[in-house]
């Protein structure tokens, strides 16, 4: 039985246009106005609103074990909780633990994603090196649907990836057609710096971005860069946070280079002067790597959405309570590090990015899903509205409003870092798959309705890579 | 009675996919996998080949009076000769003399136009400023279908905008939802730097370049650039030719500004050794302006279409046969300007672009139609195959070669900037209002089948522009 | 009789020794440890302190006829003033009006002048062009000690200088070997900023930085930078007060052009909110151009005196009183635009430069004195403390410290910008041409004691120049 | 005996002027003009020249043992060609074994220096990390007259400092007041391309260039630079080839940081077209590392120079004759990497620099001594024409010309990369510790009798280091 969307604007990210959009077996079956549909079909009303492609948040960690503990938000709770947000697909991370099987640890994933309730795909960590790590990446990729794979350059002890991993792994990447995606810190310096810290006294949670400054992720995003024009590889830097990393980013992309960078909803609007927040529960739920920056950072990463520099926005939804944030009490470093947002990052782009003339509402389906569609080789699939395309759909109302809360949120955490704001535009119905499954706040999410999502390899860019490849090829000289 | 172009890949600035197009009553009214078709419809074999939305070439002078002399090239032939090299539509220029109403001007040239094969549209050129230059401006917008303006900063003591014009001009464009755009070369200097060097002897062609340095081009851009900005007006430059005004676009826009640029197809595979070649007419057959640059700066403009920071491409044509050049034996500074390329364009960029790895064909589309379209407000009626839009194609042979040559070529001049060049990749069908006007070596324009085409004021970018002047509107202090 | 100054440490630009100095005749004696002097030698203590090469404020505007008022402090009670702050010399502006001779101006200046207490001298306005102008330059470079000239980028219809203005000033400076400089403000876009802010009923002083937005100065530092790149003549801008010019100066030299630039000592620790303050006469005291900048320009201005990017510190010294200041009331274009400092530039250069470590003592000497005496060509004889050279020497004591007042200070107006700021290091002795004009409060200046300081054509940057041009040179194809 | 240098012109980096120089006891006595000297004083006529502090090469590796065999040249050989080309003093480098303790190393290297002809002192290498390097870097400090470290990026399971070993190196740098110095190129970048290459069949010298992309030097510049940043240490680049690396040393510069560049004769005038010459021996005299540089970085260089983000010129002198360079034949990265130039550096630079207006005499001598004096501390002892400075001199005739060549000159190796260069402006004199050690062709080494200098911690940038620290120390937040 189908859904018809009637009477709003669909807003790709090329442009606006008034149609109904009717769903039915989970694909997007006609784009019209005044569209004949079926009897029986059930019908959005979505006059004075627009209707965009599901939102893709593709970084998020739900249930994730990490510093001694599991994140909260599980694949369940945390794909619903992106419906009421309007997103609809997410894209997970497998972080095997070093000397883990990447195929082993992908498993486990996927066993503990069965319960979600929306779309979802995993970029798959490479925490270490050896030649089964060369073979799982070839298996992940021709056979298990996994096109990216995350190199983390902190966390140092843990799951850091030195130079060697970095380099050996991008060039498997390329040989695969894959994307190397990277968390850019330097793990060096993070160490020594929380070292300092604490033999200075410094314990409590201002030390947390103290010891992790803009030019520890400046740095280690241009080393992945660097590394990645070397080898003739694109890449991708997630959670941009500041000027430095993306100013590395910049530089590259005018020169040419194929990279791509991802900014959180959380970097765009929180500052670091959480940090100094008088109340430990208060400074230790705003706890994430990188941390929040400076407010001048801020208007640069707008900036950088608006030039294109960066294409996609995330959360890194990683849910830890107070509770589990009191870890950290006495030592910076052991808190959990981690914050929510899969379902309060489109709402906060929209009121901070639409509202204010940052954004036009095309390069808003840009960034919340069209961009990630086309990096990760989802697209036209995901982040289109157009026959064919899976029936993921948000009807938004620019005119709704609420005041973003942990008391009314749908997020299993007891902290929200938009605690307080309001905001103008909201998701009113989400349908996944074709079928609505958030409606004027009402939650229908089915646990285990979600699919994993097989992404191939060689998207489109890898064409001009590989042409690129060619001409630039090292030639011997005849002697 | 339509046309259905066959087993083609279509290939849209979005995505590249399978499918047949059918075109009828000048619109594509079906875009599918086996298509079915009325009987009698034509059929053009795509077979192994891209389908992709016709060329826009954005910056032509057909029969343009420049100098003492005309443009050789008329509407008509120009506008063929497009239709050889897969371009569908072209955007001339209106250039009022100094003291002439816009509207006349306007008049005038929509006169010379009736006899245009293809679709065409206007830039209205601001030459000078009074009350009814302002009044006029308001109804090309409201009445006339143009929503751009076009500004040189070179040309002193004829049509050169000094910098009251243009902040007139500018702010006048903002209030109608227009797109200025900017010849940017400081005139001042080129007068001063013509004189000192004819003073000198040196009055061949390669005297051009001499005095049109590369930082009187970067010069120019960053201050049209920087006028736009503090008046938060949207600007477009025009012919790009070197890294300095193109480190000036980028700079605005990593700055989150507004700003479009167009680059030549010459400027970007044409050097400037070509004006200290010992015959004076192969020197003088590339004088243009801006002239063409050392080589290093055609890298920095492949990377401008790389990262994004140019968005156009086009070929400003304007052709002088060798005779007319000659007038300026003795005097550089009287050789008429210009050079071809409106049925060269895309090949040059099919070959040395998409070939060489450095675009990939979406890329491609996006820069040789889609941008334009959408920079200009004429997508998705120009600049992408779906349906509902103009039935504009061309059907793309990746295999099919051939060498550039004024010999053999359509384009109404005895000289190519190109000439010689081996190039992969060619237009071999080109459908233009559903018809077919170019099949394969066989041209079948008609005189006077193209239509002016109608650009809406208030392209898509005003969203933001509105909003953001409503957030940093300044304010009066209460005392 | 002579001064010897006894016990302290000599700081020059390029290094840092103990040493006496011992003055007599107007000069630099000897310099060395344990000096034996002449009994009756007058004898400074300057234990624990510096000894450093007087100041040299490079930009002053005394007893200035500007904006229907002119400026409180006269050549006497301003180079007193100086005395009382440790600078020894200034330079002023000869600033014709359009159609005055350059020499009648000039002529005026040294008269007002005479009255001096300091050693002086003129960089002399170009404000308009004719072939009086052209001789008028050669003559004062020739005959009248002057060798730099200054260019006003803004105040249209007034003293404003347009490009043609601007090329055919620096060309004629680059053959005699002397130093364009410019006030980098867009004249235009600030004249039709006022108007619309006028409009708009925004008539306080307020609406004063936003009609001169940071983007007005930055595209005219750039204008000027690349006119002067493009025509090879070295180029000075003055009162530098935003990143926006300060980066089109640090991109010129990053080229290897030869390119000056200077702070104001106001902008370097004054932001623009005293211009939202509620009370008017504290608002109107502030008003100078270019105006006072958001917080981030400051951090910017320090990085560019660290970089070398910057290499003088001035004042812009234009002293208006409140009741000057209130002829703007209802109409804040009609301020007289202007602030002081002369007296307070050093202190506050190392209270914030010295003091937090931004800069080492020797680059104090250098911002303070010895390069502005380089780049105008008066070193050895100024800047530096060196046998030979003038005897203008202040001694520094690093622990003496003040509050800055109106009230407790020596310049002739009734305002401060750095009122109620709290220094630490402070001038306590001073010595002009040998003579103790200050110490520990007691101001001993002379009226008529100063000398005007010719200064000689063709700084050493001109060996580079002149080679360059050589080596660069426009040649001829033989055909 | 005493020795007077008559009639010329003193040259130093911050004016030029008239004077004769007397020197006696090793240091100058007297600058003055017209000087009344003892009999017997030897004179040597500098009319018509220049008189110029003697060069300091802060970059060589005399006798150094390396890649399986040792470099040509001693430090006799090496101090005495330095006198034949001006440079009178040399900073070399202690490199321990990994293991080895820093002191073993230093001693040892101190033997061999004993014969050397002129001055020298050393950079000691930090090459692993244990207690007892932390320990041995303080005592080479306090004790040892060592005031910089050097740190190799490259050179994978030899020398290479990874991040561990960089951060705890830097960190006890800034205890102790000395300099980290960095040779920059990322080593497991170039350990893979190495591999990649030579199974591609690459293995002439043209694999060189190749392994080592600029990109590989630009990443390891910026990590070394941001390192640095975090840690508030000042920090060296040795021998920055190109345009990346450079850039990262003007990021930061223009940021405030202390950062300091070193450029090589050879990198600014021999491009990368060498390595592809069909000559091994050729090509492979060319091989060090990083290697020479395709032109466009060249221009880039000078302009490094120009604008002071370069501040001084070495030559990484490191001997190796063409049957030691055979040992590669068949495997480029087994060809010993080094290259000569002592003897050439300051003829080079004098020009290509001076001599075609890239930089004033005075700005050439910042570049070849005072300003390596400054930042290692050993101004105004060494780079500097005045009373009190070791009389180390070299008397410059720019008139004087000869064309370089292994076959003539004093360097103990026969390859030469500038070989058959025709430069013009030659050392005529040179004097070292006050005694003539060359004279027209007559090269008067004494070997012993150089001295090894202490270099004292704490240069003068360290004032603004110290401050700065205190400025900005974390402060714990009160809970
Ligand atoms: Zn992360
Ligand atoms: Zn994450
Ligand atoms: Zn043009
Ligand atoms: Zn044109
Ligand atoms: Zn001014
Ligand atoms: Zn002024
Ligand atoms: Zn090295
Ligand atoms: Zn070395």
């Amino acid at each position: 039985m189908g859904v018809l969307v009637r009477g709003g604007r669909v807003v790709n990210a090329d442009r606006t246009f008034r149609a109904d959009v009717y769903c039915d077996d989970g694909l997007i079956q006609a784009v019209g106005e005044g569209l004949e549909v079926p009897q029986g079909t059930e019908v959005v009303d979505a006059g004075g609103a627009f209707v965009m492609p599901g939102g893709i948040d593709p970084h998020t960690h739900m249930e994730l074990p990490f510093m001694g503990t599991v994140a909260t938000e599980d694949f369940y709770s945390g794909t619903a909780a992106g419906f009421a947000g309007g997103t609809t697909m997410i894209i997970d991370f497998v972080i095997p633990n070093p000397q883990q099987r990447l195929l082993d640890a992908y498993r486990q994933w996927r066993g503990w994603a069965e319960k979600a309730a929306g779309d979802y795909s995993f970029h798959v960590a490479v925490t270490w090196w050896d030649d089964s790590v060369h073979a799982d990446m070839g298996t992940l990729v021709t056979q298990c649907g996994v096109n990216s794979f995350k190199h983390f350059m902190a966390y140092k002890n843990a799951i850091m990836a030195d130079d060697e991993v970095l380099v050996n792994s991008f060039s498997r990447a390329l040989e695969l057609g894959a994307i190397p995606t990277v968390h850019a810190e330097n793990g060096e310096l993070v160490f020594q710096l929380q070292k300092k810290l604490l033999a200075k006294g410094i314990a409590g949670p201002e030390g947390h971005p103290l010891s992790r400054p803009a030019a520890v992720e400046g740095e280690a995003a241009n080393r992945a860069i660097q590394i990645a024009n070397v080898l003739g590889v694109p890449v991708y830097i997630v959670h941009v946070s500041c000027k430095d990393s993306l100013d590395a980013i910049t530089r590259a992309r005018n020169a040419g280079q194929r990279v791509y960078g991802e900014v959180l909803a959380g970097h765009l609007v929180v500052d670091d002067s959480v940090y100094r927040h008088p109340d430990f529960d208060f400074a230790a739920a705003h706890v994430m790597s990188p941390p929040f920056r400076p407010k001048e950072h801020q208007e640069a990463l707008w900036h950088g959405l608006q030039s294109g520099n960066l294409q996609t926005t995330a959360t890194d939804h990683c849910c830890f309570c107070t509770e589990q944030k009191a870890m950290g009490k006495g030592d910076f470093s052991k808190i959990p590090n981690g914050t929510g947002g899969v379902e309060d990052r489109m709402t906060v782009l929209w009121h901070h990015g639409v509202n204010s003339g940052r954004l036009t509402m095309n390069e808003f389906v840009a960034a919340t899903s069209a961009n990630a569609a086309k990096i990760f080789n989802l697209y036209p699939r995901k982040g289109l509205v157009a026959v064919g395309s899976d029936a993921d759909l948000v009807v938004w109302d620019p005119k709704a409003s609420k005041t973003i809360s942990a008391k009314t949120q749908h997020q299993k955490v007891d902290l929200n870092i938009f605690e307080g704001m309001a905001v103008e535009g909201l998701a009113v119905t989400t349908i996944s798959q074709g079928r609505i499954v958030y409606d004027k706040g009402d939650l229908r999410a089915v646990k285990g309705a979600g699919r994993y999502i097989d992404r191939p390899a060689f998207p489109t860019v890898y064409e001009a890579v590989r042409k690129t490849a060619e001409r630039t090829a090292p030639k011997a000289v005849e002697r």
